[in-house]
């Protein structure tokens, strides 16, 4: 019998074995503590597995990640070589992705914050100078489907948009110093890449000093919807401190949940969501990864495979 | 010499008598109180204008309001028969108003609020089920310049989008059958209409009693960018109170500069700003002013004229 393994080590995994039985009808769905034939195992579906999760699986085709990042994957040592990690990109994900990045560079551009802060006064105050989108640089890291779609959003708004990535091709800057070019020009700067060796810890001092001063916006904007480990939250707080940085949006944090003792709480410039800028319904995750067995059984390739080397 | 005539009850005039003088070398710029040949005066341009203002201008031959709206114009008894009146929408306001209604819808569907509240009380909780923008209806009523450009972004964003004008023509909806129809469909309705006889006071409990209930966002939203007079405030925070309505967005008051008194500045379901959702930069109004009129002079029509049996 075609068997699925559910490899779910932070979440309840039974309501991800219902959705998968409802689009897999014919499979079975299995646990890692269950009884079950490991050769029968074809396909594996993961989010932070236990260590281990996925050896012992001689004819095992494909583990997909549900959901757009794949670090948590690699973090498991015993992960099998050879077989093809697939990244769950579907276009609920997108939409709700792109959904987060226009809206909080709008709000950055027509300050919102700011206004809130009047409202509680009951100060009817006009700033005046107020930039439109197209006075406003954004710079998006990382320009896979997701990049590129908020990239053709926020045009669509009327910003100015670049991007970067460090693999060559759609982006305009690439490489190391195509990075310190996007970064110096940048009145808003969005972090979407995956977290790899690379970018661990990129969004620091360092790269902060190369933004511009961004005043039509009371300084630089960072938002990082990609991963925690992308960014120093000391060097955030400095840098908002010293205002080098105007605001931080942050939907992903070093620690998660955020402690509740962190200063970025309460800090007023930091917007804090509890990781959920691109939450795909998992209904929608399902149907994806469910369609990918299907056309993989028929003898079409993956899409969306993880390249080991670069981590994503 | 060619004169233009500014009739400005609302502003210091200076500035934009400045600016007109840039963009139209060789004419003079002139104001009420000051001597000048009335049949000199070709054209004029109007923001509140003292009553009577136009008046004994024989020779004028276009009115320029220096907004989109033209309300304000109309409210003068002695305002010339049968002179043109024409409204401004440049590019830069349209795509300001677009900017101000994207961000307010994209804020109501991903509860920015409600997330704002849970980061001051330091509580990392993820909504579960939130929407995504194909999941919510957005009205627009009235679908002139400004509202199709702000349903296309809407649409480019995800939302499924719906208008309604009271001319035939570009909407969905037209009349007053279709009004009761849209805002019936309507998760989130923009007022974006002109304030005249027939819509004043149109935002009443009466039609937001047709509202659907919405409960995907936390019940429905109105954003008012329209004019202050098309809504009746009291019956707002009624409809708040029972949660006929669940959010407010108003950059419009029946009285402005909002009186500090207004219960609305601390509804903690308003958003109040003070009418600011689309200002066009001056330079920009008045380059749009200046190249009418030259248009004009060399034998083009007007564009964008009020037509008064309609008042918009």
């Amino acid at each position: 019998m075609n068997t699925l393994l559910l490899g779910i080590g932070a979440w309840d995994p039974e309501p991800w074995r219902a959705r998968f039985q409802a689009v897999l009808p014919g499979w079975q769905v299995v646990l890692p503590g269950e009884i079950f034939d490991r050769r029968a195992v074809r396909y594996a579906a993961a989010w932070k597995q236990p260590e281990g999760t996925f050896a012992d699986l001689p004819l095992l085709d494909a583990i997909f990640s549900l959901g757009a990042g794949v670090d948590h994957l690699f973090k498991d040592r015993r992960l099998p070589e050879g077989v093809p990690v697939v990244r769950v990109v579907d276009p609920d994900l997108t939409t709700r992705m792109s959904e987060y990045v226009v809206m909080h560079c709008l709000m950055a551009l027509r300050r919102v914050r700011v206004y809130d802060g009047f409202q509680r006064e009951r100060k009817w105050i006009d700033l005046r100078d107020q930039p439109q989108a197209s006075d406003i640089r954004v710079g998006l890291l990382g320009m896979g489907v997701l990049g590129q779609d908020a990239a053709a959003k926020l045009k669509t708004m009327g910003f100015q948009v670049a991007g970067w990535s460090r693999r060559d091709g759609v982006a305009m800057h690439h490489g190391a110093e195509g990075l310190d070019a996007l970064v110096a020009a940048s009145d808003i700067l969005v972090a979407m890449m995956p977290l790899t060796a690379d970018t661990a810890g990129i969004l620091d001092a360092k790269l902060f000093s190369r933004l511009p001063k961004a005043e039509a916006i009371g300084g630089p904007v960072l938002i990082n919807v990609g991963r925690g480990g992308l960014q120093n939250e000391a060097d955030i707080l400095a840098a908002l401190e010293s205002g080098t940085l105007g605001t931080a949006v942050l939907d992903v944090f070093q620690t998660e949940p955020l402690p509740e003792d962190s200063p970025l709480w309460s800090h007023p410039h930091v917007t804090v969501t509890p990781h959920n800028s691109a939450i795909s319904s998992p209904p929608a995750i399902a149907a994806y990864v469910a369609a990918q067995i299907r056309a993989h059984m028929d003898g079409q390739p993956l899409v969306n495979v993880v390249d080991p080397a670069h981590g994503y």
